[in-house]
């Protein structure tokens, strides 16, 4: 059990995170009393995507480097069709997500984000939804894909697009505060 | 076997293409010889991406919709981030593809258009290249994932990013020349 007012929180994303999916969760997390922390390959800043063009800069608050999967108690993915395809091809932002995955702590995913869960092979026989257009993906990975606004499965919370982010944020609140989820499955 | 001269070759592609991977592949296969149309979802005109940020606009010369597969010798899928993802999501641009796919004619996708062949389930026990952001997608959908600049299995043909854009225009007019694969596994 961990009281998010105490709770530390990262925010893994680059450039091209759809901007209300990382800005949102951001603002509702630290109003609801968590330290939260953008994390990056790079120190500096990231620029957001809004809808259809380029959008806001973030602040980035650690670079992926200086961090582990230890100091944090949840580990919050935003999508947008860029980030999460630089994201994934970068091997350290891989191993920290896999293991953060290993912790058994909060990892919540929205919109196209699930394609890092992929990657990290995190996601065979889970239940999880995501952005409709990579759906094939996930089943083809072997999750049990389902269109619902949040779906958690071992403290792994995905939801399918901005609209959802008030569910999404919801739950990471409630399953931080739940603690970390003991029986999951290790992935090497 | 089709003179190249007298080939009519699609290539379907929406908002956020990879520039130069509808832009040169359309002036080499018009200089070739070939007629080209640009086919998609709407009439007008769509918006290419040139590495990081929105770049030309090309000229629509066909919409979906007039067309079927039987009109064309070859069908080419241009990349980018955020084309082929839009593309995926729309039902008759996967049901164009994978009826084309029946055919057995030539069919080319380079970068991250092989996420089409995916959504039409086109790779199961395939020979196939392409970006490697999206590798593990296409081992999940049952690939034969090579890293080579182009890849040719029953006709299908794929490369990795706009550097391999020679060889893989220099292979679609080969497999053109060819003609139409008779042994393909047809895909309900």
């Amino acid at each position: 059990m961990t009281d998010i007012r105490k709770a530390k929180i990262a925010i893994l994303a680059t450039d091209g995170f759809e901007q209300a999916e990382l800005t949102q969760p951001l603002k509702m997390l630290r109003e609801a009393g968590a330290e939260v922390h953008v994390v990056s390959l790079k120190a500096g800043s990231i620029k957001g995507w809004d809808k259809d063009n380029w959008g806001e800069s973030v602040p980035v608050d650690r670079e992926l480097s200086a961090v582990k999967a230890a100091d944090y108690d949840a580990l919050v993915l935003p999508g947008g069709q860029i980030n999460p395809d630089v994201l994934r091809a970068d091997e350290k932002a891989v191993a920290f997500i896999r293991d953060f995955y290993n912790t058994g702590k909060p990892l919540a995913a929205i919109c196209h984000a699930p394609w890092l869960l992929i990657e990290a092979d995190l996601v065979r026989g889970k239940d999880v939804t995501s952005y409709g257009s990579i759906k094939t993906d996930l089943k083809n990975a072997g999750a049990n894909w389902m269109d619902k606004e949040v779906v958690v499965d071992q403290a792994m919370i995905t939801s399918r697009n901005p609209g959802d982010i008030p569910a999404f944020v919801a739950k990471i609140i409630e399953e931080v505060e739940e603690g970390r989820h003991e029986d999951r499955r290790q992935v090497a």
